[in-house]
């Protein structure tokens, strides 16, 4: 039996509302040139408050020295294995839900580039010069207007849509027609990730319905790619990440949650719709997010709140713009607090250190906050604090269990 | 090769002494209202000065956020996976148990509730009003008589037994006839968890060999029911946790250890006794299991010895009275250590919180004495001062390990 099946067979549901309060990328490092975490260098005199009568703990997103992306951050949050095949969200399918798309089950997605080939079909540059927003725009326009006048639908009856991104970026959605056979995902790159070469053919890299799949999808991309010849800079494109949403079983029937997920970026709202959390619509500051957590706080009894700044700050290098974000949520969080939510955790997906300016490995810190959550010693809600917490060092896949027992949602394995 | 496997082949038996002291549900809490533990608020001077010298750390019984009860939580400390199915030990086990019952391996235990039904047969009063133990024991008794009126076999040749608990308790034992097939126990609840609905029919949950364990036992249960239904308030029962004791590998073959059990409670010494550890009858206060445990010291290398009060008290939600058996338990330390153990662990199977008046999902505080140990920082045998404790927080299943290594008992893995 699985952690998650035995969660699973011991959650029995209340009426007690639990916070994931998310601040992506919150985790920092403290380095020669940089002696202070964002957290520890903030004035943030509400978090202190409430890490006093807290536990405190560090989450590891993906197992030690992985450094995860946004999907794997998050399942891993919302209580999936990250590493499980299940629960992989291929760039594709990040790409459109990070574009607002709505992504169906049987949709394949893969991510594009427009690229530049020279005369005899070889890569000059893999991304057209990165060309601006609205020249993508145009372009897509363009290949819309092609895949509209076939009804929708090119090669061997396969629905295709295309989505523009920011500047030489877009999706291209992928369905079979209804009453045939549905499309595989495991399919190849067609970007040869270096120049001088052409671009590679669609090719299958699993079985039988992967190759009847890329029969399937080549005339699609012929007629797409005659379309742009005339383009000067964007005249062919390049598809990586083919993938489907994963099919997660819902956190609302895996734990007798109702769950809602307040975000202002559409990334986050699809990795949580794919969880099967209902999706509250939301602005991007976490005001905004605060107003509508009000609005349907009798509805729900699971809320995911994320706030995107930290990352955004820590992907930068500016670590006085964390800085300035943590205080803005140590401002509002008396908000929250009013509530009376039964369970707080307030934490991260993953590190993203000013001094990397990247996503890491490093582990999480946490704030539990709860009747039962054992008040340790910690005084603030910092890195090197959470490493003495009640909670101790643990995967990020098992604060959802963690959540649960606090908010009494569980009952007792074995007699 | 699981860690078990490995333990095995590693294992290699010498004289000395391994010491598991037990303290049921030591672990509790800091909350608001309760500031300081059990642990913290005891004076403890010959546990403190024994932990000033051993190694500290923290056992999580059964995974984060699980709350185990008396089974899993003692079987993990036992070498065992508490999630394993093979360690499941099933409510209808744990009560007989409980009762002092010896369960053979091929028996199948039912935990039963005499119940009310009016003359519809539709459920008054799952628990027959409560009746005091001796009204369930008279019942217990016209039910063994009528099994006996019968040779001790009912039904399709299936032995039977009726043993009375407290109140409105009561077990039934279920054993195929010599040379007819073995019983199954993967058999649904007859208790409807309801009231104003007839008790339900035996039912399988398993495949077949479970539906044919059904059929023969659903004339056994006919002919007990008839019995009662003269009977003003116990005119019928109700069936739940049937179950079978799970066939685990002694932990004398898995570790070549000598096992022996003190434990005042037939519960413990029934899950013991399901490890392959030699039960020593022994009263229920800590200084009658440190009468046995003297008498007994040269017969054997590992000794569990559990203390059932921290429990009681923590259910109860009595601090205080935790706190005087934690002290009781302390004075009469100096007896333990004078045996010289080798190896000495104190912990628990769980927390159980006198906030929560019940069993936790909650770190327990371990304390690790043994020459090579690792002296650590830690002043105090607590919940906090262990969360820095040298042994770190790892799962209660890796304890057996841990003694063995401490004992000299395990030899090198790899050259």
């Amino acid at each position: 039996m699985t952690r998650q099946e035995l969660l699973t067979r011991l959650a029995q549901g209340n009426e007690r509302r639990i916070v994931l309060l998310v601040l992506d990328g919150v985790g920092d490092l403290r380095t020669a040139d940089q002696p202070r975490t964002a957290l520890e260098e903030a004035r943030t005199p509400n978090l202190d408050e409430l890490a006093a009568r807290s536990a405190l703990g560090r989450l590891v997103p993906a197992g030690t020295g992985i450094t995860p992306g946004s999907g794997p951050g998050h399942l891993a949050l919302f209580g999936y294995d990250p590493g499980s095949p299940d629960a992989d969200v291929g760039r594709g399918v990040l790409e459109a839900l990070g574009l607002g798309l709505d992504v169906p089950p049987d949709t394949v997605v893969a991510r594009g580039n427009f690229a530049t080939v020279d005369g005899a079909g070889l890569l000059l540059d893999r991304r057209a010069g990165r060309i601006p927003t609205a020249e993508g725009r145009r372009i897509c326009g363009l290949l819309a207007r092609r895949i509209a006048a076939d009804g929708g639908v090119l090669g061997d009856r396969v629905e295709v849509e295309v989505h523009a991104g920011e500047a030489y970026r877009f999706v291209l959605l992928f369905r079979a027609r209804a009453g045939t056979a549905p499309l595989d995902s495991a399919l190849a790159d067609t970007d040869p990730q270096q120049l001088g070469v052409p671009p590679l053919p669609i090719e299958a890299i699993g079985g039988d319905a992967a190759r009847e799949t890329a029969r399937r999808i080549a005339p699609v991309l012929e007629v797409l790619q005659r379309e742009l010849r005339s383009e000067e800079r964007a005249n062919t494109f390049l598809l990586r990440g083919f993938s489907r949403l994963p099919s997660l079983s819902g956190i609302g029937e895996l734990y007798r949650l109702r769950a809602a997920a307040l975000a202002g970026y559409p990334l986050y709202r699809g990795v949580a719709r794919a969880c099967g959390m209902d999706v509250v619509d939301c602005g991007k500051s976490f005001g905004q997010v605060l107003d509508r957590l009000e609005e349907c706080w009798a509805d729900f009894d699971y809320f995911f709140l994320h706030v995107k700044g930290t990352d955004m700050a820590g992907e930068d290098g500016d670590l006085a713009a964390k800085v300035g974000v943590i205080e803005e949520v140590d401002a509002l969080l008396p908000r929250l607090l009013d509530l009376g939510p039964d369970v707080l955790a307030i934490t991260g997906d993953h590190s993203t250190p000013a001094p990397m300016k990247a996503h890491s490995w490093h582990p999480v810190p946490l704030l539990l906050s709860s009747e039962y959550c054992f008040v340790d010693d910690c005084a603030r809600f910092t890195e090197a604090e959470a490493i003495r917490g009640a909670v101790g060092t643990i995967p990020s896949s098992e604060l959802m269990g963690l959540l649960l027992a606090n908010a009494g949602k569980l009952g007792k394995f074995g007699a």
